[in-house]
């Protein structure tokens, strides 16, 4: 199965303002579609910590992709990061300039040095649409670089998911089992260990002074899934 | 300031099935205590992935925290992924083997060998008291392996901040402009040339058709936030 890497980009996440809405939304989204999202790095708006992690990331992974830090302020360095991380130039280009002026054209503002450096975009990188507020994400090798306004980042996401090669979707069946783990852990462990093509979590709940565990079953193939749910009823029948 | 990282386990947050809390939370407590959390990861159930990122996390960071994979499943692997990165051995404790004694105990509930894998500890560890459902975290080094079920994080949290030297809480202050990043950026650049020592953050909104951004000034020295405070007021009068 293709996998994949998420590198989330902002002070504003590592400080607890802000409570990273992508990661979530992003490992939904490629899971439909069969791409495995294997790792997740946060890191600050910080030149030596962004180069870094995005190189280990794409070293590392099928396809990687960022969020955050390609607005108009001083704080907003992803796109000269990944200039570096790829040794590349980096400078306003036409085409993503038009699209700017264009848009703040439509509303009367001027494009000015700050909202120029959104046009910023590392050599060789394909410019990604922004449906909502105009200044690109680019794609470079294997990187997506994505906004990080969670609108924008799941209407990037969109643009850029049909044009991944995913592998069969990960199917995914659980049971919720009203007994705690620790009573169903034996013969859940041999049942895993009966389907080591399968992953098989427990997550355990409280609720209204009920508590038991929701058991996921997770696999490519449907034949294998079914027949492990079917194991699963058996074996804490409900 | 001292600095920490995190590093959540668990296929549930990368598959989509779950959205981490931990994170958010400890983010949040570690900046009113002066601790600076530095990097987030998130890694699989899988031994190989956790145990390099808890070596390259421990290695660069003055603490780290873990989330999840400390229950009785088969797909609960912490401890032992901690003890091998640690190169110590690991086995049942009696006093943790005694605090899942008496818990169950109390409730009539057998400890049975799945629930008993919860008292395995690395060597060397100290343990950390789990008041919600007694399986303890522990600490080892300059880490600190706490549950993933959001409740029992927090209250391990709780146990363990005190413990910590923080340096001189962060402080922080916002206003929120109405107007586009792009008109401010220029400025508020400046403004962050001015004043290297902190950090100011730019997060623009859109709500209600009102757009403008929270410039958020953050910093150890009282005297410095309020100054740029000012100037800040003074650039963007409102």
């Amino acid at each position: 199965m293709p996998n994949a890497a998420m590198l989330v980009i902002g002070d504003e996440i590592l400080s607890g303002r802000t409570r990273d809405a992508n990661t979530h939304y992003l490992a939904g989204e490629l899971t439909k579609i069969g791409i495995a999202l294997r790792e997740v790095r946060v890191v600050p708006d910080e030149e030596e910590a962004i180069v870094a992690a995005l190189n280990a990331l794409r070293a590392a992974h099928d396809t990687v992709f960022t969020s955050g830090g390609i607005g108009p302020t001083h704080d907003d360095i992803t796109a000269d990061c990944v200039a570096a991380a790829f040794g590349v130039p980096i400078d306003v280009r036409d085409d993503a300039r038009a699209l700017l002026q264009t848009h703040y054209d439509r509303s009367g503002t001027e494009l000015n040095a700050a909202r120029l450096r959104m046009a910023r975009i590392p050599e060789g990188a394909a410019l990604i649409e922004n449906p909502v507020s105009a200044a690109p994400g680019f794609a470079l090798g294997n990187v997506y670089v994505l906004a990080g306004v969670p609108a924008v980042f799941q209407a990037m996401v969109a643009t850029v998911l049909p044009t991944l090669t995913g592998g069969p979707p990960l199917l995914s069946q659980s049971l919720r089992i009203e007994r705690g783990e620790g009573d169903i852990a034996g013969p859940l462990g041999e049942l895993a260990t009966e389907f080591p093509e399968l992953s098989i979590g427990s997550y355990p709940f409280q609720q209204d002074g009920v508590y038991g565990a929701h058991v996921v079953v997770r696999g490519t193939n449907k034949a294998q899934v079914d027949g492990a749910m079917v194991r699963l009823a058996r074996l804490f029948g409900t």
